[in-house]
């Protein structure tokens, strides 16, 4: 399942590993604090794992991950200086233009 | 059409100007830099074209409306200290919670 996820940290150490956690997993950060990717059951209870590790004994900490229709890719709207090279954020091609 | 609207806008004032935006048109803040609310298509491209206005001539900004099935919203999974109220975001309910 495709999975976007976006957190909202105050803590800068917490936010960096977070952030690291996800991208080590396979995740695309698509913006500051949000990323996207796809994730089996099994993988996302194991990133799952890890963040509720990290977040133990923090506080003002919200993570979200929420499920998107692979469809639904071809329907975002984005406004951006500079556009995200959505076939490689998607798994369609293994290089990312720039 | 349920919408996910998240942002990475580098200066204060522009990013201030399009939360207002957003909020005044009926998005929930769910985030620091995330909204979400349900939108008909006309009134999604009336606040795509007011944060296009907005952004005329600013550097350093990604908006992106994503589309959710609402389905989804069941599938959501949330770490943090004080969930959201999903029946208020969904539009089941007219008082949040507190």
């Amino acid at each position: 399942m495709l999975y976007l996820v976006t957190y909202d940290i105050t803590n800068n150490r917490l936010r960096t590993k977070i952030a690291k956690t996800l991208i080590k997993n396979g995740l695309e950060r698509i913006q500051y604090s949000v990323f996207m990717g796809d994730l089996t059951d099994t993988y996302k209870d194991l990133i799952l794992e890890k963040i509720n590790l990290l977040v133990n004994d923090a506080v003002e900490y919200s993570v979200l991950f929420i499920p998107l229709h692979k469809d639904m890719l071809f329907d975002i709207t984005e406004i951006s200086e500079q556009n995200l090279d959505w076939e490689y954020i998607k798994g369609e091609k293994i290089c990312m233009m720039f």
